[in-house]
């Protein structure tokens, strides 16, 4: 039997890492991008660029859900110094979670993958493993259906993230992922997910493929 | 101190009730309706009418949920003869109750209302108390909150909705209320909606106001 998997895919580098993890343990593998209102419309291209690279079935549905305000769907000055960054969007990994199983249910598909990890999880109560076990109960009651929710990166640093999309020879996949909460193409390096990317790389003594990368000028700037 | 409730509110037979018993138990309430892509559009005039006639703040949120085909967001026969009838939005309840939550966090209230109901719940799987108790776990984790999911109907019947509506003095609000599936004013009287609702009347010996109601010509006919 033909083992599927459905993927969350938002095209940054921990759901890359997932891809890359999820072709390599099922025969196959549908990647689910969800336009939920982020400001840097450049994630969806790299989503959609990566799925192609991977020679995967991609679906991009649209659910803004900018409900209350955060800097990724609203915009504003990024502060980390609280006890929960300002970049959090409420209910966000609930609502793709949620897409995701439905989505995964008319496809005949249980297991679905997701990158949340809450090593780094920044203070964001929705990285959590306990948050994520309790979903899946709560989506196999709502939805009647067997959901399994995988999360292969929940336990690992993300150095060690760096080292399994390495072993798992697609590394240069995270040169077309996208970090940068500012939208830059090259990346800022300066904001908090840009030097989260960097002490990963630093402490896994690999060089980053995003920082390597010749871009096409169309593609330079801030985005959007 | 002030209680305070959100009610994720329809503008439904079911959540009309619940506006009254909220209005009832709490010093101020807010209601929340969500545009998920309902056909029937007539639904979200007639929430935010009531709202109005309860004298509660009223949010309008639009978040698209018709993810897989389904006769309320995609149109077609109804078809209740399956296990579960095709007016089932999968996931539906759980982003109403995911945003309705996080909207909640936003003003300071805890108390969210919902007029889900296992007594007839057409098998809808996500109507249940067991989903419902699994679902504010998970948002309590999810948001880091003390979400509590209140459902005063969860174990009633058609007729005691329509009995407790009546005792808390607010029967005539169901005149304002929608609940045909197939967007007839006045009411088709032949969908399953209309007939569910029609049974509770008629266990419970009441009239049902909306049937007596004098109809303006501007909003007679099929809504679309």
């Amino acid at each position: 039997m033909t083992s599927k998997a459905l993927i969350v895919f938002s095209g940054g580098q921990d759901s890359t890492t997932c891809l890359a993890w999820a072709c390599h343990q099922y025969d196959e593998v549908v990647a689910c991008t969800i336009d939920y209102g982020q400001r840097h419309r450049i994630e969806l291209a790299c989503a959609a660029q990566l799925a192609e690279m991977a020679g995967v079935t991609h679906h991009l549905l649209t659910i803004p859900w900018g409900i209350t305000p955060n800097t990724l769907t609203h915009g504003g000055v990024i502060d980390a110094s609280g006890p929960v960054p300002n970049t959090l969007v409420e209910g966000r990994n609930m609502m793709l979670l949620t897409a995701g199983a439905v989505l995964a249910k008319s496809l005949g598909i249980t297991h679905i993958i997701t990158g949340v990890c809450e090593a780094d999880y920044s203070g964001y109560p929705d990285c959590r493993a306990a948050f994520i076990a309790s979903l899946q109960t709560t989506l196999q009651l709502g939805l009647d259906y067997p959901v399994q929710l995988i999360t292969p990166l929940m336990t690992l640093t993300k150095a060690a993230t760096v080292e399994l999309i390495k072993t798992l020879g697609h590394l240069e996949w995270l040169g077309y992922s996208h970090t940068c909460y500012e939208g830059h193409q090259p990346p800022c390096g300066q904001c908090p997910a840009c030097q989260l990317r960097e002490k990963g790389f630093r402490e896994a003594g690999i060089q980053d493929p995003l920082l390597s990368r010749v871009w096409p000028a169309s593609s330079m700037g801030v985005h959007p």
